[in-house]
């Protein structure tokens, strides 16, 4: 087992709960173990955002609170919308939207390692009975202008999670380092459950007065969406909605600090939302076929000078720095 | 107490979870017994919709899913995001993003009510202890074509939840009935943890290693966006893209049935999209008040015109009927 080796100082989780001696029953259950092992450990519990994307980390509780000195410790489900990966509801395994979970810890705490295998307890994955391999993987969005050092974790010769120690998140170092895992839940629920397909997974209580199968919650949409992903969607739109989020991005941006009433408020998270909305126009452009390879990089590095505007102006305010600067002007 | 009047058949939840005896400590923790006790009741426990609504209704799992005979029971947290009731992180219980908690249950269960006694006791709040009331207050939602009987439900004289019995939605009359429980976690959460002002609620647990407010989590985030949503978002923006969604919609549901490789795809899911998006364009139109009273009820009627449409493909698909008409085709 290659191991990270975090030398980070915070102390969260150290009493990490007890394993859970039964199995999930169903999608749902693997869910709210985590939930439940995640706030135990001192994590705040936060909701998925709102907002179409491709990957947790998109999630401003990540994005956004990587940065800056203020301690963060949060967990969180991210529905992830990869159109590229729709294949009309029949892969056993490959989703154009899925589910991941995501946990972020800033300062990274000593005791990370042992926590993520204290989560895999809590799902019914005893460490000691199957072989836990952590492989260096490092990580890296151009999209995002970040990277960390990085480990995939193998289950029995699966990938299961990914283990990342951020070093810049919108072009920015990040001290103190966070740490972040990421796990793809439906690969791993898939695992522990022992379903071949997907969509045969339980999602509720296979007991429950109205049970029901992933398929049932998600195949119809699946469906659809691979279809207007990839043969529908109106491209003119999509291009131009592109150049509006990332117009209105600069100019939120670039607006004067002082709001009406003279209250100081810069506002990187509306900013950070035309971001948001930019990268996954670029996602689904790209699902349509319409974009060049050679025009693939200029859209990418569009994105990321979007998400480096948005972290350095969100550098500057309390949420980031844990001082209030309108209250102490 | 005026009581609803269930005459459906379903049998869901017939065993109730035991009470909770102790009280949640934070947020996150009303949320997580909520979820357990919706879980253990039988529902799917799904995630929040990942795009910009004003309620928990806007959801497909409950606009969607409250279509046609195929029986149907979910709970969920949704971000809600109102635009107009911002108030720049300032006042003590009002957001423009707030969370709210649904629960809908297709046919609506004869222990409806029953069950929701059960989920205070498990968030700490018996009705034998305190002064809990139905009061009748039927609800309609012009912009889905919805409406139903209902009723508020009040604790103490502060209003905690809301009680439907869907009778059409998108137009269509609801056979069979829905039961829809709201609760609004923010007010509901204050009043069993006694806080005053909403940012000074615990998220996370007070005594974990980095203990996080509401207002550590929102507080920077409310100011900014009351900010975007009154003073600055682009509105001509905002009406290019309400008639953008309106067509896109228009146009998916248009499109014929079968995609490139004869499969019979109506896109009831990806047309819904735009008429969610299309509804909160509205909603942040109305916030820059660039909307007069006359134009209102024109813009909540196109709204209508593609739920209305959305609701008839749906309407025709296996995830409203149960029949899977692809593979009996």
């Amino acid at each position: 087992m290659t191991s990270p080796d975090p030398t980070r100082s915070a102390t969260i989780g150290n009493s990490a709960p007890p394993p859970a001696a039964d199995r999930p029953r169903c999608f749902q259950d693997v869910i709210l173990r985590l939930q439940g092992y995640w706030a135990a450990a001192g994590c705040a519990v936060l909701q998925p955002y709102d907002m179409e994307v491709g990957a947790g980390t998109f999630h401003p509780a990540t994005t956004l609170r990587s940065l800056g000195a203020r301690p963060w410790a949060a967990a969180y489900v991210q529905p992830s919308r990869r159109p590229t990966d729709g294949r009309y509801g029949e892969n056993p395994n490959r989703l154009q939207h899925y589910y991941q979970y995501q946990v972020i810890i800033k300062p990274s705490p000593p005791n990370l390692q042992d926590l993520y295998l204290g989560s895999l307890r809590a799902i019914g994955l005893d460490p000691l009975r199957h072989d836990v391999r952590f492989v260096e993987d490092d990580w890296e969005s151009p999209t995002l202008g970040a990277w960390g050092l990085g480990w995939e974790v193998w289950c029995d010769g699966m990938e299961v999670s990914q283990f990342t120690y951020f070093q810049q998140v919108g072009g920015h170092d990040c001290r103190p380092v966070s740490g972040e895992l990421t796990y793809g839940l439906e690969r791993l629920a898939m695992y522990v459950l022992g379903v071949e397909h997907v969509m045969d997974m339980p999602f509720n209580a296979p007991d429950a007065p109205i049970p029901l199968s992933y398929g049932d919650v998600f195949r119809q949409a699946e469906r659809e969406y691979s279809r207007w992903n990839f043969e529908q969607a109106d491209t003119d739109m999509l291009f131009q909605h592109f150049k509006d989020a990332e117009a209105e991005c600069h100019r939120i941006l670039d607006a004067a600090e002082t709001d009406a009433a003279g209250r100081r408020i810069p506002m990187a998270h509306p900013a950070y939302d035309q971001a948001i909305k930019a990268s996954h126009l670029f996602n689904l452009l790209d699902a349509r076929g319409v974009i060049s390879v050679t025009e693939r990089q200029a859209y990418i590095g569009r994105v990321r000078a979007l998400a480096k505007g948005c972290a350095d102006l969100f550098l500057t305010t309390e949420a980031a720095t844990g001082a209030d600067k309108e209250d102490a002007a």
